[in-house]
């Protein structure tokens, strides 16, 4: 009956460190979608830039991504973001080599949880602003300047596909590394 | 010497709950203060409101938060966080009660993560319209609305401290939940 249940014990452990595996894996690959998705909503944004047909010798009629401070902010935030998650993909294959690593995972999540917030918080002011950007707002007089800036409109509004798929996925991170704690 | 470790084990045991209470404890009083926070920035934002004096019979002149839609989000995110957190109150004290909860820590950091991501947009979409209404964009013909409406660009710019409080305490409280899950 021991060596049964000793058994029994070995297999379900193997289980578990298999799950876990599977878990280190998943997050790994989480990382690097996220990575392609900050860098890619980075350089779509600092690459916006708009000159008017109508530009005048004198004045010139141009939209670029730092006339704007909350998308210079947005361009800042997925640049740090991206290195961020270059920087903790050593941290994720030691977890699959390694399934029993408690102490580096907490600060996994520790990190994940304020990279999150500045991401979010990123990608919210901006689009903020390009909610603004395309619908104005009469009782303050801001007016809507999409009409003109068209491709500058479009070009903004799609950078932030990848950061917000960015922030999906950072918080599956923190639930799969709450999973893996909470299994081994 | 096996009874001395047994007793030496029993009280490691009783070390870790004794530290996982506290991390309970002091998981249900950073809720409490969130509450705080989330429900004082919807109603200072809720509330805000000004006439300019100059306002005639035929054209009245007057600020409210819901001439602005980032400000309307950020007070129903506001509501809706702190409803969640008053709802998950019992969670935190049957986390007090019973110290071996892993399940149900796991499920509080998926929604903890998930209200954070809600807090952060909300309260970062109403920082950005803030800025702009402080600074004004003179690329983009926005003019700052501060130099009228004083008073709304005050208690706008104050409501957003509770809501920042608060997304730190959520940081704080999923840091706290996976610190209390790799020890138990």
């Amino acid at each position: 009956m021991k060596a049964v249940s000793i058994e029994t014990g070995k297999a379900s452990k193997a289980k578990v460190h298999g799950v876990n595996r599977g878990i280190s894996v998943f997050d790994l690959v989480l990382r690097i979608v996220a990575i392609v998705g900050t860098l890619a909503s980075a350089v779509a944004m600092g690459t916006a830039d708009q000159a008017l047909s109508f530009s005048t010798q004198i004045v010139n009629f141009e939209a670029q991504y730092d006339d704007i401070d909350a998308f210079k902010f947005f361009v800042i935030v997925n640049a740090i973001a991206c290195g961020y998650l270059a920087l903790t993909l050593p941290f994720s294959i030691f977890h699959i080599m390694r399934r029993r690593a408690g102490k580096s995972r907490v600060l996994l999540i520790v990190l994940d949880a304020i990279m999150l917030v500045f991401i979010t918080s990123g990608a919210s002011a901006a689009a903020a602003i390009v909610y603004l950007a395309h619908n104005g707002n009469t009782s303050t007089n801001w007016f809507s300047i999409c009409q003109q800036y068209t491709d500058f409109c479009q070009r903004s509004a799609g950078s932030l596909i990848g950061s917000f798929g960015a922030m999906a996925m950072m918080v599956l991170l923190i639930v799969l590394s709450a999973i893996a704690l909470s299994r081994s």
